[in-house]
């Protein structure tokens, strides 16, 4: 028997990150072969006698009676961790960590991309060339900047944490002064917080609202808020109905915010303009001919909100070193409170 | 024989905007009927007579043997005007408008959405899903955000007016402090002038640059400069070698500033990262088997940059009041002085 520690990794990290784990001679690596999602027979079986498991998204993280009783540590590559089952981590002592604010300018990017998107109809004025005859207001749609006869812009955003703040600082220069955003309803509202922000953001105006003002008032509706059960269907037929018809909706949070049907019917009988999705429920199980692809004016993309390189490293780096800070009983550097 | 006075218009400018032409007792309108580009012979033949002709980038703007001495105002719906004829148009005592500053902002948008889409290889990961396998470093490529281990963001201009300047502007936020850019070497440097620019957007570096130190620093290069044989691939094969690899290119302006199968080859072969490009030379006659539409992260849209509702009508509005003011001898909201 060997004395090391034994940790279950479910995707291959790449030569820049897997030498923080392979290098370490007091660890027993054992790495998913393949490059697929990580097969969850294979994850519970090597789980037994670990130490510390590194999982992605896909990987639901309830592996603890897989694992046993030396399992010390979980480390998510990810920011949300709806797939983990936070109370049975406290409960068993557990540590876990994710990966938070690494990725935030990664998903404002495409938050803004998608945004802008969804506004300029790229799913059909991309390589149209060939079938496309040129007039004076062919493909117009709405202008995500302010224009002369047009000189107000609204950003509404469905959580307003990191990312959604990042999202906005971008918005500023398009001529956006106004900012309105839901949060979890069970956290109270703080006026002077919000002030402090509009003067950071140098935006007009920036206040809670409930959803039916959001949805209502908003020139692009941000979805930016957690997965899960409490946020499950958010934006909903009801939802996309209050929008304006100039307006674009952006989904680069989870799937599970947003009714794919009811946002599918929404593109179709024109409620709104267009959307930027990035994610959609159901995922990675998305076919060609899933409502959310056929529907109009509707950009879909495979989940890369956070897939560049740098940002990928970082964010798999961060995971590493979580990991190891657990095993070894030091600080992690992104560690969740799991007991709040 | 009617007093009015005859203008041809060769596009039909919608609800909006065509009655400040019909509704005017003083005109007869002559407008090209078909929702195509306006049939040269077609032109040519209305154009006999006329006082005022209003044309779009399609028409090439030489009418003034088949207007005869009639003609006193061209009008083009489009800010560029490599199309006109301006020292003919000088020596006939015609005035001529354009349509500046109303689509600084469209275009900027559009600008930032390219850089945005060539990041992020849209042309591939658009509607994916079906064929997509998640992995860590799928579809990873550069951040146009700045990010810890890659704190540095050069944006590059060729062409540095309004709309570069508006395009600036937005970058700001996405961590960009470095700007250089190449203007037209016969207007003299004013570092003074870039002092005041830097300043004003908020950037520690703005410089005036030769074109090989502009393709080897930036890591977004922005064409923006006018058409015409001044600036006829003004990227070329050199220029396009000399860039980062990680770096992406946009074209917002003219086809004509690039080489299309210096460009292409240059994706095949991985000088740059990608490209995002709204204007091809010899455009609209672009097909499925163009260079550019084959290669790999390129996108390519159909010249869509003023594309918007509120910009075009901004366009048409601004074309029709240039050639009222011409027609009536009064103030053109636009002029260009075609002397200088």
């Amino acid at each position: 028997m060997s004395n090391k520690l034994k940790v279950v990794v479910s995707r291959d990290l790449g030569p820049d990150v897997m030498p923080l784990l392979l290098d370490n001679k007091e660890l027993d690596v054992v790495v998913w072969p393949h490059n697929s999602v990580c097969d969850r027979k294979w994850l519970l079986e090597n789980a037994a006698g670990a130490s510390g498991i590194l999982v992605m998204l896909s990987e639901k993280a309830k592996l603890f009676d897989a694992a046993g009783p030396s399992l010390r540590v979980v480390s998510t590559m990810s920011v949300g961790y709806e797939h983990a089952d936070l109370k049975e981590l406290a409960k068993r002592n557990i540590r876990f960590g994710y990966t938070p604010d690494v990725l935030t300018d990664a998903v404002a990017d495409l938050s803004i991309m998608l945004a802008l998107m969804a506004g300029r109809n790229t799913k059909e004025t991309t390589e149209i060339w060939p079938n496309f005859v040129w007039s004076p207001f062919a493909f117009c749609g709405p202008q995500l900047s302010t224009t002369s006869t047009s000189p107000k812009r609204t950003a509404g955003f469905i959580g307003f944490g990191r990312i959604a703040q990042a999202t906005l600082a971008r918005l500023v220069p398009f001529g956006f002064q106004h900012c309105l955003y839901a949060a979890n309803p069970s956290t109270p509202a703080d006026p002077a917080a919000d002030a402090a922000l509009a003067a950071k953001y140098g935006v007009r105006e920036l206040r809670r609202v409930l959803l039916a003002e959001l949805a209502s008032e908003s020139d692009v509706v941000f979805v930016l808020a957690p997965g899960g059960p409490a946020t499950y269907h958010i934006v909903d037929e009801k939802f996309l109905r209050a929008m304006k018809r100039s307006a674009v909706l952006v989904n680069t949070a989870r799937g599970t915010l947003v009714d794919s049907d009811a946002l599918a019917k929404a593109l179709h009988e024109g409620w709104l303009y267009g959307a930027g999705i990035d994610v959609v429920e159901g995922e990675p199980k998305i076919g060609a001919d899933h409502p959310l692809v056929k529907a109009p004016r509707c950009v879909v993309l495979p989940h890369i909100g956070s897939a560049t390189t740098d940002t990928r490293i970082g964010m798999a780096t961060l995971a590493a070193n979580n990991l190891l800070g657990g095993l070894f009983g030091k600080d992690m550097p992104a560690e969740l409170n799991t007991s709040r």
